[in-house]
């Protein structure tokens, strides 16, 4: 395999259409090609979701408050975060998950849900290691594994409402593991779509692991979210018990705690103790005083998450019928606060019209390119804003799609 | 060259010796070694400051909390930072180091200094780069360039008092340089000796970078706290303009903000821009809350740094005419808080040493080894620690030698 030089590593890290990078951007020549006028309306950042309007768990800053008084043994946890934490966290993940976790040895705390993405990979791919990535998926586990001079092998995600066959091929996934593949890495819920992984399809999965000894890296960020009617499995209670895993969570998104970054890792000890190995190298460990908002997670006030549900669900399904309403096809997300459009053929590429949806709507979007390179067509929104304001902005995207669409030119 | 498997370099990245990290060493056999009682005296952890002693910059708490309260601006900032911030800092960095930053370009703001380190590496060293060290320089330089697969070439540093050759030997360097070093990475104040490089050798070296094309990476993480009578010069405005160059600083050491997790690198806009990219996977931005303590960093309440400068050289001239008495070769440090003495020849060795002094004698120290393989006699204290407390520390340690020493048994 021909490694990457430095150069090119790094322009494939380029990150101008990362979620929240778009503000570096020049907006330049796209004023010149503009058709039409602009659209009023108060503006939507679809690439993360709205902390002013989904506010951080009750007492979170509290919690940060009471560590910082904490002093220095707050300050100075172990790299793998402070014990006292770690003991609380292990027994209620381990409820969540329905598998116990050992604090002392199969967690770990890390600087956001990224930074235990980073880790993970990092414990797990160097030189050559091949890969098995679902493909729509979050962008950061293609370009980490690149990073880390690792070889990707695609597993397509059939993600269409009503299809007989959602979910991964698992005849793919098995050809992957066949073909050397030593980790499988993916997210349930699935960034960008929404589909939640059936216990059926994990417990396959992990009986491939297993005969194939590959490792898996299973990313629950969204886990929590769970709208109306749909059922949620982990892979760690899957029949895993032979498979070396990491579980990977946080409290940046559903309970909008992302300005403490904080995220968690729990697993397999031996990649734990690698992870530590590596924070201890990349930043020592995840914020000190940081780590004390942890005691408001999976510890919120009763009633504060069925809640938190209920509002994103009625956001879900009014943007879910605008856009399926304007035919565009859109997976029906049965977890978390991502939709994945795909939108009808347009006069102008996607990254132009991103641009110009941000220029000219007032409307910021993740092109669909981010999550694997094949979705030309697609974009994705994260829904948790505010209500009304995700309404007009899904509107004014049915605008503009109007405005750039192949049809209007004959 | 030959690349280590992903086992090998988990072994080197090995951490239970670094700083804070103590915790997880079983104590075991140790008991059945100590000769003589146990030692009495408060407890001294030497592998880091104490913050509850020498508390963080006044207001940072207040700073957080004014942070959180922005919301989401300040939870989802720009992945090298919030550029309100970024702004504030350029101008005062700028100032301290004497040369202007482009806030725009020109500077990260980072997950610790930690993270700006390995951003830096990260961005300049991949497999078979060859990369200048420093010895005995801070541990993770040497750990991050194995980690991306480069290959050190060693820059021995004499730092012992009283020498007409303190610093490094130029010759040496260009050596390194004609041998292919692409990257040099060192600190200065040096960590673990406080020494100060030079005017003149900063524009030495800044001669044979440019000369050799070679990018420069400079922690000055401990510039500030500079004792009385010295001076200090940054390499960024020594003549390095043509220099590629990267300068780290971060206030979790003087200003004790360990706990915001808070670092800074800023130089060469190419590598800035890099950084970033790797930080998009890495952890996505310093923890967003945090950065907004930065505001209170080279904007301290008149009269505080010196203050604090007084406090830490009174605790650094107590303990050096301790370990002088007591004949460790100790050399003075200009800048900083730590200390490295050299002990004489013991009847067990370092780690065993270091052992014993945290389960008998209630002292944890850094060995050595952390700072280059060499060092076997040597250990660092961070003497940022209440005054009484520090220099009963370092009489226990004495104690600890005599006890151990190899004389005894003659």
């Amino acid at each position: 395999m021909k490694m990457m030089t430095l150069d090119e590593k790094f322009l494939m890290l380029q990150a101008d259409n990362a979620p929240g990078q778009e503000v570096r951007q020049e907006a330049g020549a796209i004023e010149t090609i503009i058709e039409g006028k602009k659209l009023g309306g108060i503006p939507v950042d679809f690439s993360h979701g709205d902390v002013d309007v989904h506010p951080p768990t009750p007492d979170s800053d509290a919690a940060w408050n009471r560590g910082f008084k904490k002093g220095g043994c707050q300050a100075y946890t172990e790299y793998r975060g402070a014990l006292e934490i770690r003991n609380e966290l292990a027994e209620r993940l381990g409820h969540f998950t329905g598998k116990p976790i050992m604090a002392e040895s199969e967690i770990i705390i890390t600087p956001g849900t990224q930074g235990a993405l980073f880790l993970a990979l990092g414990a797990t791919v160097s030189s050559g290691t091949k890969v098995a990535i679902v493909e729509p998926d979050y962008f950061a586990n293609r370009k980490a594994v690149q990073f880390f001079d690792g070889e990707i092998i695609p597993v397509p995600l059939n993600y269409e409402d009503h299809s007989d066959e959602r979910g991964i091929d698992l005849h793919v996934l098995e050809t992957a593991f066949i073909n050397g593949a030593k980790v499988f890495v993916f997210s349930t819920p699935n960034n960008p779509t929404g589909l939640v992984f059936s216990k059926i399809t994990l417990n396959s999965i992990a009986a491939l692991a297993e005969k194939y000894n590959v490792t898996v890296i299973v990313d629950q960020l969204y886990s929590r979210m769970l709208y109306e009617g749909e059922d949620y499995s982990h892979f760690r209670s899957s029949n895993s018990e032979n498979v070396k895993q990491i579980t990977l969570m946080g409290p940046s998104k559903t309970e909008s705690l992302s300005g403490f970054r904080l995220g968690v890792a729990f697993g397999s000890a031996d990649v734990i103790e690698k992870m530590e190995r590596l924070q201890a190298i990349v930043s020592l460990r995840a914020a000190g005083y940081s780590q004390a908002a942890l005691d408001t997670w999976f510890n919120e006030p009763e009633g504060w998450m069925s809640q938190r549900i209920i509002e994103h669900q009625a956001i879900r399904d009014e943007l879910l019928e605008i856009f399926n309403g304007a035919n565009f096809e859109t997976a029906t997300p049965q977890a978390g606060s991502y939709l994945f459009p795909k939108l009808p053929p347009l006069k102008v590429d996607l990254y132009t019209f991103v641009k110009l949806l941000r220029i000219q709507a007032r409307v910021t979007v993740t092109p669909g390119t981010e999550f694997a390179p094949q979705f030309t067509s697609h974009i994705r929104l994260n829904f948790s804003q505010d209500h009304n304001a995700a309404v007009d902005g899904a509107r004014r995207i049915v605008k503009m799609v109007e405005i750039y669409s192949q049809k209007t030119e004959f």
